[in-house]
């Protein structure tokens, strides 16, 4: 059978199970009515914010679209539209799946751990492989319609066009969705807690703040919509790079070329298996170690996916794992010989072993990334204690270390990426890095679940504390919940770490179409010509450029969320009296005006400076010169991005966990002077780790996205 | 008369103008005998620092130095050894002055702010000139030695070798000086702080807080010896690298060699008269705006250079402006034809004209940081105003808005620094970047005397406070002090602005040195070779992991000052009851123990990493993809490095300022929830702003350095 179609059927799989499980989800209890009033409230805000979200963004997608279409054709203007479409469905209905087992979830740890964990472990999964499923559809689908019904060859441009058109669409809705929800549910997080905790002194999720909603809300079209919508993204773009640098790089397969064009898709497709197999393997087994019942599901994912993936391209290659392919450049390698013969070599093939090894050191990576994280945002270990630890000193001295760690936390991770660049290099040139990055996506229907897991038991506790149920349930969705931060934390560190592989991939679909577009043009890529330096610096300038729009936002934001509710108490005494009802409704269409506002124009950043610097370069030095500050551009983006991202992630994340671990009663337990500094450090972790960090992802892919269109553009 | 000669001449000018000065200083008023007393034990406990900080470098120097003649030769060692110890002198004689001036003004703020201001800033100027000064002899008698003495040619490999040498022996002193000094003074000022300001609710420089004396101690050995050595090394690196360059790219010179090589020298050499000329501007005029009476005397410094700089480089060419002086390869520019017909062509040649214009970019783009950097940390503009805004809803948005304020800080600094690497390339070549960054730092007199004013006025206001001076007279000095959070902010954005520059400088002096070397070895610098993206990611790395030692020292060492505080407060009540005297000597030493523990390793990280990363590829990859790395791994640094360094600095400045901008009565002035949370910023914003922040500086330029000497040691 073709091999697409195999990868379509099991992108329906997936979509499959989704539909399944949530009717199971949906099926289950969903408590009292004051419960449901609550979760009612919450439905009602999210769904509110999202369709004034997705109509802003709609507008600037139909101007985007109709550019792409005008500038690259039709049929690429039309994979910007399913990729945009398909990134906004990820997100809807991840939200609309969280928005309804939030409460379920706080029914169902009325009976138990495992019951509520099953639960919004469930919730998770369904948003995971509806991601993983349709970010898989989305490409294999188009290819399929491109390479048969419309006739093309596999490897032709308006295919290639396409492939990068749809990811340019899942990653630009990407970006709106990843910083809107980032501002929105940081700003009503933050405005909640300094007016509610701080000022008003009473308890997080107390029902008589008025931002109380609005930061549920939050939980929803932020970590579990803008998440969805980001790791849609990072599915759709490492998939796609890797097939098109495969139609790039390998010419003259014949019949191998569409085997190996459609072998990412398989890939993608068997993990999808995999993925679900591993969910039914988070249990707690009789104990009541929730991390450890995910890790038992993860593991499991991910021992399977190394036979599954090996079994994937032995039947693409017609079982033959031993022949080298082919292909024109791979990139050099030194061969190593004494030093006065040295030289470097092309990598002219590989075989289907060499990318089976790639292959597991995606997957070896993505354990790593998953085990560092934990280890800097667990509450076991040298890092979140030592910021704990801080905070008996103080506000100053509990930030001064989350900073510290912050920073510190970086350095693993890029040695892991150095690591697997290196061996993947080695085993099969930039084909080996792209199959290492598909490799690592292809287990995004896993890793999405365990994080979408998250806002669910957030909210379940949320509700549980504003329904007034009995204490033990609020303590089973804390237990819940607590490895919630670091699950959130996996998630943008494992997005983030395969950003760093899928820019190389999209660098080098850079600089193969220039030497295709441009035959002529004699490009220097050294670091020895300036305007590399200059598109190095421009490059590492555009995450600290957007990381202080994302902080700036969400600190005004989070302002006028204060204002308003001071305004409420102010005017209804009841309200703190507990006899009237906060107007929950205009805080939440508060923080959905600011949010959308705020968004616009840091989004638009990695969408205009490619195109600013090509220009500008163009005019001071030519065309050559502003090649090859773009090209240096898309690499300063990614080198500087990748710290700032993994250490505003793991540096929020730490800081949380800090607060947790000294309520869990040390250094004083709550209300001590460890705790409120613990507090500073989690609000100043807010927009670290859930605004300006995570959406520095899809920021690194646009800059890459639009330089690729650009040249084709200027080609055409 | 031989332009090395003049140079050495005007060297000895600020060393003369540092002794007379320092005579007029150390002539003024002391003050009552308790000030007297108070300022005696400030200056033991910066001697007693300072001893045991350079005993300590003293012996990793000796080792440094004993590898360096094994490997390199003699020279090479003497030139590291000469740098060393100058650079130490340097940051010695700066503090003996701060430490005497500090009382000495604080005796003339009671005449008035004219009479204060000019004992601070004549103090500041001393310290100034005399790292210009030294910095000047170090290099131009050196070089006169080997020139003349020793009979060496100009561009021979010994006396590059020296050189380079010569510029490691001032960095690897510098950043032990940074950090050890960094450290020291953030631990004692934030440990002061908490424990007293916070716990025991006693005001800054209260003489019953055991660590104020240690606090007053930090400002000298930290912003003033430290500061002096930082500038010193940045000097000595960037004229040297300016000379390194010209003996590697011009060749065939003839009699023009000699002029060449020594013009560097000679920019300096005029550039401290005008610098000196510029002191004497720095008067108040009737007004009482401080800054203003700095800019006054810092543009009267920059417009005299200009014809200076004109005037030095045409009596260097022999009156002659227009002649093409040719070179092997200045770099490559597009020749800007047509797509069809275009190329890059090697620009071969430049006139005295064009290295006049590249040194007038220089002036130009030191201006340029000054204001950006006075708009990001005045009070009178939006980043601190915002800042203090954001204090009145508490910590955490206090924290958050200055997170992104010093995130967006580094936008302007590098637009100017791209702008000025364009513009002075297309000039001239990398001599044109070369000599933009001599420019530059010409000017270091100047800028020093502005920075090392700051930590006098600061201990003046502490004796002021603790010698229970009249009230007017800490009004005077804070009125004084005001200024140096900006100044201080300014010199750390200088500095690593202008690394910036050196650091191209110098990675062309990689290359060159490379391709002399090893003329076999084809080394792809070219950003499509995987092991320059390794190197990138590691260097970028750097400053991360460096940053994070630094903050994390700062932090541990200030926990200890508030364990000993607590412990001098319990063991004798009457401490704080202002009967019996606190055993300061005692704070003082432990936080110079911890310093000196701390520093050690972080200020051998960059010392060590290009050596790891390039024998650690060597293995993986041979040798010419080992060398890549390397060169990358350099970039890497300076491209991270400059955001970190910038972005700390600045944000740190700003923090500060905050507080101060709130004290002065603004949203609710002292001890308002605001002033609470500003004092958080500002406590974050320390180590931020004085330890991590401006050590990376030297941090990079060691880093580009020992690889410089790697090279040199693997071709011997």
């Amino acid at each position: 059978m073709d091999l697409v179609i195999i990868s379509i059927v099991l992108g329906l799989v997936a979509v499959i199970y989704g539909f399944v499980t949530s009717r199971q989800v949906l099926g289950a209890g969903a408590g009292n009515e004051r419960m449901q009033e609550i979760a009612g409230a919450i439905q009602e805000g999210a769904q509110a914010y999202l369709k004034r979200q997705y109509t802003t963004i709609g507008i600037v997608g139909i101007v985007v679209a109709v550019i792409v279409a005008l500038t690259l054709g039709i049929t690429s203007g039309v994979g910007f539209v399913i990729g945009a479409i398909l990134s906004g469905v990820a997100g809807f209905i991840g939200m609309n799946i969280s928005v309804r087992a939030n409460v379920r979830t706080a029914a169902a740890a009325q009976s138990g751990l495992q019951q509520g964990l099953t639960l919004a472990f469930r919730a998770g999964a369904i948003t995971g492989m509806l991601v993983a499923g349709l970010a898989l559809l989305a490409i294999a689908v188009f290819f399929w319609y491109l390479t048969s019904i419309a006739g093309h060859a596999a490897n032709e441009r308006e295919v290639i066009d396409a492939l990068v058109a749809l990811a340019f669409g899942a990653s630009l809705i990407s970006i709106f969705a990843r910083l809107g929800g980032g501002i929105f549910t940081k700003a009503a997080d933050v405005g909640a807690d300094l007016v509610g905790k701080v000022e008003a002194g009473i308890p997080e999720d107390d029902p008589r703040n008025p931002a109380v909603i609005a930061d549920n809300v939050g939980d929803n079209v932020g970590d579990c919509a803008g998440m969805a919508a980001d790791l849609f993204e990072t599915y759709v773009v490492t998939v796609g790079a890797t097939m098109v640098l495969t139609a790039l790089l390998l010419s003259d397969l014949g019949d191998l070329l569409m085997p190996m064009m459609a072998l990412p898709l398989l890939i993608g497709g068997v993990c999808i298996v995999t993925s679900i197999i591993g969910t039914y393997a988070v249990r707690l087994g009789g104990g009541t170690n929730v991390m450890g019942a995910m890790y038992k599901g993860f593991l499991l994912t991910a021992v399977l996916s190394v036979p599954a993936i090996l079994g994937a391209i032995w039947f693409a290659l017609g079982g033959d794992l031993n022949t080298a392919i082919g292909a024109e450049n791979l990139g050099n390698v030194d061969v190593g010989a004494p030093l006065a013969e040295e030289g470097t070599a092309a990598i002219t093939s590989f075989t289907g072993l060499d990318l089976f090894l790639s292959s597991v050191v995606g997957l070896v990576l993505t354990g790593l990334i998953i085990w560092i994280t934990e280890y800097y945002t667990g509450t076991g270990f040298r890092p979140v204690r030592s910021i704990a630890k801080a905070s008996e000193t103080g506000h100053g001295t509990n930030v001064i270390q989350g900073l510290a760690i912050s920073l510190e936390s970086t350095a693993l991770p890029t040695l892991a990426i150095v690591g697997g660049i290196i061996v993947s290099y080695q085993l099969a040139g930039l084909m080996g890095i792209a199959y290492a990055a598909t490799s690592m996506l292809a287990l995004a229907g896993m890793v999405v679940a365990l994080d979408a897991y998250g806002p669910v038991t957030d909210n379940a506790g949320g509700i549980a504390e504003m329904a007034g149920l009995d204490e033990s349930v609020r303590e089973k969705t804390d237990a819940l919940d607590a490895v919630g931060n670091t699950t959130k934390a996996v998630t943008k560190g494992y997005a983030i770490g395969s950003a760093g592989l899928a820019a190389l991939v999209l660098f080098a679909a850079y600089t193969t179409d220039l030497a295709e577009f441009f035959p002529e043009a004699d490009v220097d890529f050294s670091l020895e010509n300036p305007y590399v330096i200059v598109g190095l610096l421009l490059g590492a300038l555009l995450p600290y450029l957007f990381g202080a729009m994302g902080m700036t936002a969400v600190g005004r934001a989070a302002g006028d969320v204060v204002k308003d509710v001071r305004e409420q108490f102010a005017a209804d005494k009841g309200i703190m009296a507990g006899t009237s009802r906060p107007d929950y409704a205009r805080t939440v269409d508060l923080v959905t005006k600011a949010a959308i506002k705020e968004m616009i124009i840091p989004s638009l950043l990695p969408v205009l400076a490619p195109i600013v610097v090509y220009f500008g370069i163009l005019l001071i030095a030519g065309q050559e010169n502003a090649f090859a500050a773009l090209g240096a551009l898309l690499l300063g983006v990614i080198v500087s991005g990748l710290f700032v991202a993994l250490s505003m992630t793991a540096g929020g994340g730490a800081w949380d966990n800090a607060k947790k671990y000294i309520e869990d009663g040390n250094h004083g337990g709550k209300n001590s002077v460890a705790h409120h500094a613990a507090v500073t450090g989690d609000t100043v972790g807010d927009p670290y780790k859930d605004t300006a960090g995570p959406a520095v992802n899809p920021m690194i892919k646009i800059t890459n996205i639009v330089a690729l269109l650009l040249l084709a553009a200027l080609a055409a």
